[in-house]
């Protein structure tokens, strides 16, 4: 098996240089994963058994702090956390709460995100409509109230309250009053892995059943898990629909009401990181604290974007304060590849765009980021600009700007 | 909402004193999460954007290494990572390698791993039969070739390698040479969680198809992903037959090597610490290497447990040496609860048992223990015997004794 060693023998090398520690560290300006602060990574530095006390209570602490900033009661809701990323407990609503013979899903959807609900649908087998409205808007309630009196019966109503494909924010409580209104007898799962601690969003006012967000957003910790804060009246009409056990929030429920457990291996270091993260939330503030800070972050790289030329995709009204999609300049010299690389080069990781139809680039500004990272990321920017031989401020095709308040 | 926020506060300060750094560490004797080294922790301290070049290089490389360690070519295998615990990853066989109707699979069980894949089958929907072997032995070939004879055709057919509820390990070579003798048409997936990386398996000589395990097990990384051994040839059969877009093991395969990335978000800190984990298992010397410790500590645990007059379930021929089961002491002093949680104060962390009809614990001598470790594990057994009042060599009744060799 020469070719084998050979291989790995080189790659090891290579590894070597690649991964040293002295490598600078590189400040992400993405959707996530994003900056943990030190002391968040520095949780992780102990091995607890899964089973033991001592990490049974970082779970029961978690799910006791999670229901909290949501502001809600333990006596009506539950939080279930789900081993893996944050399309698996999204995933895991579908699976979970809609019967497996009958019930329709209706999808409200104006972005890659609300389209990946879709496909989940598709592929576990649950009969379901997806309500597109464009990618530069918002969810319009209106629409939806009329779409939900033509009479067809939803068993789940499935919205994404900030839509990470750009950044805008969905009115999710006025939709979940409408959804309600109209079909009373339809779970609504709102996909907050975005926005969940640093977006508001009043649960039992948005009459919301199920929100879904992931341990490495707003709430800063690392990635690994993801949670649902789960209505437990509606949760417990759903135990036997899962097609995937895997999946199943109901069982994943009983397990933790049952001796505190996961029911399957957890990754007890990203646990533990959360509980720090946690913990330096509260100190921050809160939601308030962190959409302050978040909102700090975002004015600076707006304007600072705004002198450069750039130009935004969305509206005051639609765009949040999580992340902001920019059109690419119109100047011949500008290429994505060759800016992203270049700031990359300077410490700087941005996002390139997820659109249908339309050249942009993401920058996030959630994370431990503060607004002097979003000024030294502004500076980088006119730097590579400079460097590209692109002149600032860039210019920006006139009818892409139409869509921009 | 004053019922919650003093919950919080007295959670909040009970935390402070429960987790502060200067509680003891534990040793995790335990099938997983292990004992990590120190340095795969640190690997952990850093933030990598999950689509930039660096951790798309980090992925290349683990998937590249584990199919060195599994001694397969690339031509024939791949290697596929999955977000999660490793009982997704056998769902996710599972879920991708039986077809969508009419594809029955067949489950070979001789403990609590075996009978979660018929759990599996059954959530997902997927026709199975289960052949159940006494826990207290392993699969016996000869009754399988019986079995096969019979004419049902199997999509798929499954078995554990070492059954983590005892620590048997069962003939996967023989058992897969028979299967493809009798039914060529069937798939095959080894379950090998608790032994891949320190007990050998020829896939190819077993004639595999699909080799599961996780990161936190003798590779000796934390928590957080499984992964798949994959022949090429069987998986590209089977896209599209998935009822779990999370699960979907075809779906990720191209997800990979698209564009080099997970489809969904990884979980970027483990993946970096597994790096570190493979390093430390190379330079351990690889299989060999890891396999000569982990057999050192084993015969080191149960000489000891052997002087101390404890009873194995498994006989030298079933059983290996990754974790070992004891029967309880037939002494009316001794109760488990009391056992545990004074090893416990020890610092030393032990498992339960997981069988159906007997009363059991489990100790593992996998992760970043050495003979040392199982040596104060045992001298603090004998001290916590002696604060029970249990005799030594303590006694156990006769008839329990009549299966160990």
């Amino acid at each position: 098996m020469s070719f084998i060693t050979n291989l790995t023998h080189k790659s090891w090398t290579s590894m070597k240089m690649r991964f040293s520690k002295s490598n600078p560290e590189k400040k992400l300006f993405t959707p996530g994963p994003l900056v943990c602060s030190q002391s968040v990574k520095e949780a992780m530095l102990r091995d607890l058994g899964s089973r033991d006390g001592e990490f049974i209570n970082v779970v029961k602490l978690v799910r006791q702090k999670l229901l909290d900033i949501a502001e809600v009661s333990p006596e009506e809701f539950t939080a279930v956390l789900l081993q893996g990323c944050g399309t698996y407990a999204v995933e895991a609503v579908f699976q979970t709460c809609t019967p497996r013979h009958g019930g329709r899903a209706l999808i409200l959807a104006n972005g890659a995100y609300g389209k990946r609900m879709k496909k989940i649908c598709d592929t576990c087998g649950i009969p379901s409509d997806m309500f597109e409205f464009p990618e530069d808007g918002i969810v319009d309630v209106a629409k939806v109230k009329e779409l939900l009196e033509k009479g067809v019966q939803y068993a789940l109503v499935a919205v994404v309250h900030c839509e990470t494909s750009t950044g805008s924010i969905n009115p999710v409580e006025e939709l979940g009053q409408t959804i309600k209104q109209y079909q009373p007898q339809a779970a609504y799962l709102v996909d907050a892995m975005s926005s969940f601690g640093a977006v508001p969003v009043k649960i039992q006012n948005g009459q919301i059943d199920y929100l879904v967000s992931s341990a490495n957003k707003c709430l800063q910790g690392v990635p690994g898990f993801s949670y649902v804060i789960a209505r437990k009246s509606e949760l417990f009409k759903c135990r036997g629909n899962s097609r995937s056990l895997s999946l199943d929030l109901a069982d994943q429920y009983e397990g933790f009401e049952g001796n505190g457990q996961f029911r399957f291996t957890p990754p007890t270091h990203t646990l533990l990181g959360f509980l720090q993260a946690l913990q330096e939330f509260q100190e921050e503030g809160g939601v308030n604290g962190r959409a302050k800070r978040y909102k700090q972050n975002c004015t600076v790289l707006q304007r600072g974007m705004e002198e450069l030329g750039f130009c935004k995709l969305l509206s005051r009204e639609c765009g949040g304060y999580i992340i902001t999609t920019y059109h690419y300049p119109n100047h011949p010299n500008f290429n994505f590849e060759e800016f992203y690389c270049k700031l990359c080069q300077l410490g700087q990781l941005i996002y390139p765009g997820k659109l249908s139809n339309a050249n942009c680039f993401r920058i996030g500004n959630i994370g431990d980021l503060y607004p002097s990272d979003m000024k030294y990321l502004l500076k980088c920017i006119g730097k590579v600009l400079d460097a590209m031989d692109v002149p600032v401020p860039v210019p920006v095709p006139a009818p892409i700007c139409l869509c921009v308040a």
